[in-house]
């Protein structure tokens, strides 16, 4: 059976670190410019970042997010049943990721420093606005051998690899933490309480032709299902599957 | 000798022309929905055209420029030394393009009213606003086959031909105009009159490591060549080809 999944944040700060995780793989992949308007995407989601980036203190937050699952993970040493190998293994993991982002640049600084990214920056955003007359230098760019215009995306890249690692990392133990379990939305919909939860997954048969609308917070959260082709949340009872994860 | 082609608008009108046209390939070419990322290209460029047609009333303009085109053809019927059947056959062309511009409703109208781009354009824009979570519909949307997904973009593009056609053969008429001959920028620097002109082609051999910066309108324009890695006017003398289309 076909399902569609779906993930939804249940704080603001899960939000945008669901919302970077999404522009650093969009980044990863344009990268490779295979055609000739890959390039846009590329910069838009490059330029996306720093964006959020001015507007919040990814860096301190995120250092204390993994800092917290640290000391979490911390408490399972010595603990009979766990397996210690692997925990230690993973506290190294945590330790070198946390100490790469305390050691790391204010996220996005020498993008902003960058001058030909700078330079094509303030103008990316017209609606239209990639076109050669308005970015001479881009148009430019675009015209030097893929090797070059590779290594200048990886050069930028590398900036945020240690947002990317912390990220990862961050999501990866955080998504771990939920188990998928059925689920009934009676009449299309469906509540419950979480206690201190970040992230909600859910894999929906595709079959139902409907996808949620969810509102919550960390501690309780409500799922409506809407119909895709009215527009009209359903009387339809759902089942589907969800994983609560903190 | 590899060259790096530009084009610049010596008029607002021609300028949206130009952004319009862009979008409208970007659209096309990324209508295929080759891989996950791509159909954001193609919404984009799809609200781009939307913001565009608000703000300024395109499909009357373009009827005139195409009526002037029409006109202006017309003024070589039965002129001795003129290719009669291909001018007829042009002419033809014309009055096509322009009853079908004619009769086609507002651009952007019928996309404006439905439902579906509706819902996902408010919040296509967020930096990083193509999250799931932030657009469900859309996300639910991506996992239909891509049979689907093509015959609702072609849908979509559809109601824009008459748009693309007319625009398509006023630029292809203008760019005709306009034959490349062969100037020298001493120290940079070239400037020129220009009668009525509407476009300035240019051809750049890219060894010379520069791109233009163009100021100007219909009657004079100046072109100082700037060094891509320095981001400075050149001191150097550059050859380059230009065309002047009217």
């Amino acid at each position: 059976m076909t399902t569609h999944k779906f993930e939804h944040p249940l704080n603001e700060k899960t939000r945008i670190y669901l919302r970077v995780e999404a522009l650093l793989n969009q980044l990863m992949h344009s990268a490779q410019f295979r055609d000739g308007i890959q390039h846009q995407l590329f910069f838009r989601s490059l330029f996306d970042l720093l964006e959020i980036f001015e507007q919040i203190q990814l860096k301190s937050e995120l250092a204390k997010d993994i800092e917290k699952q640290r000391l979490n993970y911390r408490s399972w040493l010595n603990v009979d049943g766990v397996d210690q190998e692997m925990l230690l293994s993973l506290l190294e993991e945590i330790d070198e990721v946390h100490r790469n982002l305390m050691s790391a640049e204010r996220f996005g600084q020498s993008l902003k420093e960058d001058r030909f990214l700078s330079t094509i920056r303030q103008r990316f955003n017209l609606p239209g606005g990639s076109c050669c007359f308005d970015l001479p230098a881009l148009h430019y760019w675009l015209h030097i051998p893929i090797e070059k215009k590779t290594q200048d995306a990886h050069q930028w890249m590398e900036t945020l690899r240690p947002l990317s690692d912390a990220l990862q990392l961050w999501l990866k133990l955080t998504r771990e933490t939920g188990h998928f379990k059925a689920r009934l939305a009676r009449l299309g919909f469906y509540q419950s309480d979480a206690e201190d939860a970040n992230i909600l997954r859910l894999s929906i048969p595709l079959e139902y032709g409907v996808y949620p609308m969810i509102s919550g917070h960390k501690n309780r959260f409500a799922i409506k299902f809407i119909e895709f082709q009215s527009g009209q949340a359903t009387g339809r009872d759902i089942e589907f599957d969800l994983a609560v994860c903190c």
